[in-house]
């Protein structure tokens, strides 16, 4: 076993024998392996991958610190292997197990003599081995965000009155491809006017027009990893109450990237960017949390909420993302993703944050 | 409650008294509205839809059929619904709930006196009225494959020696979404040479040369709906063995459709194809099913296997893709998407299958 897989091993509570994780980032996690199926199980003194036909032979090259069998009949290889380690109890990734996969899983498991157990446990334990990142890590984020600002910077070159958002999206999705990502992070959000105020608007038919704030909240994802960065640019002009909501999101912005050390908690770190939009007179106009971990997964532990309790440590990657949106009329936000460190932070984003009128 | 919502409430088991769908595709059927996120709940009288804050306003003009709930408290909603129904027993969709979402609900359906159901039993049921396509479904899927073959018909232009396949599958895939696509059916299968070998190869930097088969298994995404279609081409040449394991393909595939119609059953439209394949020499080299439904998801019922005894109905859309894979030389797949009727079927697909030199 790897480091990471005798971590977890050590890590299962005692009234479990193993434990079996399916998830594509998981898998991923542990074994360094990519592939769209498999399934790791991990017991006590050993870890398995057991694939399929399709990456058996990829599998046994590539997969790090475990045991590869390719299975041809599922239920017999895991049957060897509950016998062998003398397997009772099973915990399930239960983020990744649907309703139907468990009910299969535990015909399998009580053919050969072994139960599951269906919690968010096993979940629990691996997001907190994921939240501090590895250097090497860090640097697939790098990259991705280095992609994201390339294809950004080019794509801005597009936005010009009369042009729809979502072909904007489309445009900007094709370049960060080109420019060697695997994907996107998530569905780009590139919207325009009035739709800005919606934090999660979605690019459509709608044509940009002069004095438009447009806002991009956009990433790529390299070698699995994500990045994520939000900028809102004018097209034409910016009236003073679009400056001055966009000067105070920066602020906030900055307030909260100054919170950001080893030893922080995220409930005040989320405070210092919200205490400050709250009282420049926008209370109730920020309605989501401050930022969260990106990884792997887009939205991962921690999460910089004012419920988070989690103290920060160096390693972990947040975004901090605070805005203001108002209702019929446009929203701003600023997000930059960040690398946790003893005295600060890392800041991977290096697009400039003043107001920008395209 | 619209019709498609009244037939699934009718079909729920004596033991059920109410039904909580949250897949995207489950919750577009049903209500025709589009959303990621949203649960709705079915109890015999009375279906809702319940939102959260960023899609109450767009639910309550489009959902169709049932009531929608805007809830800030999940609990306290699903509680009413469950109080005024006098619900006791409520069947979750055990293909879309993880372990973990439906440990959540199991908490919130507690607390309002009601448990959960947890099984693969509502899909079951919900895929069978799914099966057979409306009209309307089938206008969407026409629309998909007509965006899906003007895109790789433009594409086969760029197909020259030295191209990267991933290149290839960049530019059809901007081309679909250029087109109207919402997105692509699956990964884009584009791949040459010995890697045809592998029915599902992923795009790589694979350069393309003279005497390669390129496999492209594509489909577009319009309005929710998927296309799916492979052609297999040549690049400046093909030697005879390539050509007539191409020509067994393509009279399997012929002979596939031809054992399409009502009444027909699965594994017998397998039989057609695959014993053809067999028969001239190449058993063991076709080792997938013959086809697969098509629909709101790429893979549905009914699939066209030798274990399925499905009998085919007028409006079901199934896919014939037969093949033959010869590992470390080439592969040829030939596919069509096609809609039973009473006396055959209708194809889709219009593009040539006959061997192209390209």
């Amino acid at each position: 076993m790897n480091l990471s897989l005798q971590l977890l091993s050590s890590m299962l509570p005692e009234n479990a024998d193993a434990a079996i994780i399916i998830s594509n980032t998981n898998r991923r996690y542990f074994t360094k392996f990519v592939s769209s199926a498999g399934y790791l199980f991990l017991t006590r003194e050993e870890a398995y991958l057991l694939v399929d036909f399709r990456y058996g032979e990829a599998a046994k090259n590539q997969a790090d610190g475990c045991e590869v069998i390719t299975f041809t009949e599922l239920g017999k290889s895991l049957e060897d292997i509950i016998k062998k380690h003398h397997v009772r109890k099973v915990m399930l990734e239960g983020s990744a197990f649907t309703v139907n996969d468990a009910e299969k899983m535990d015909k399998l498991l009580s053919s050969a003599g072994a139960e599951s157990i269906k919690s968010s446990a096993l979940d629990t334990l691996i997001s907190k081995m994921r939240i501090v990142k590895t250097s090497a890590e860090v640097d697939k984020m790098i990259t991705a965000q280095r992609i994201t600002e390339q294809a950004l910077t080019e794509t801005l070159k597009l936005v010009k009155e009369g042009v729809y958002e979502k072909d904007i999206a489309l445009e900007l999705e094709y370049k960060m491809r080109r420019l060697g990502a695997e994907g996107i992070s998530f569905d780009l959000i590139v919207i325009a006017g009035e739709k800005t105020s919606m934090p999660h608007g979605v690019p459509g038919e709608n044509r940009i027009k002069p004095g438009d704030f447009i806002t991009f909240d956009v990433g790529a994802l390299y070698q699995g990893y994500h990045s994520d960065m939000t900028r809102t640019y004018a097209l034409g002009f910016a009236d003073d109450k679009q400056k001055r909501v966009y000067n105070t999101v920066f602020e906030a912005q900055k307030r909260g990237l100054e919170a950001v050390r080893s030893g922080a908690v995220c409930r005040d770190v989320d405070a210092a960017a919200r205490d400050y939009i709250y009282q420049a007179g926008f209370e109730g106009c920020f309605g989501h949390s401050t930022g969260h971990g990106v990884g792997l997964d887009i939205h991962e532990l921690p999460f910089v909420s004012s419920k988070s309790d989690v103290t920060l440590q160096s390693g972990m990657v947040v975004t901090v993302e605070p805005g203001i949106y108002l209702s019929g009329e446009f929203g701003v936000r600023i997000e930059d993703m960040v690398v946790v460190t003893a005295d600060g932070c890392i800041n991977l984003a290096t697009l400039p944050k003043e107001l920008i009128i395209l």
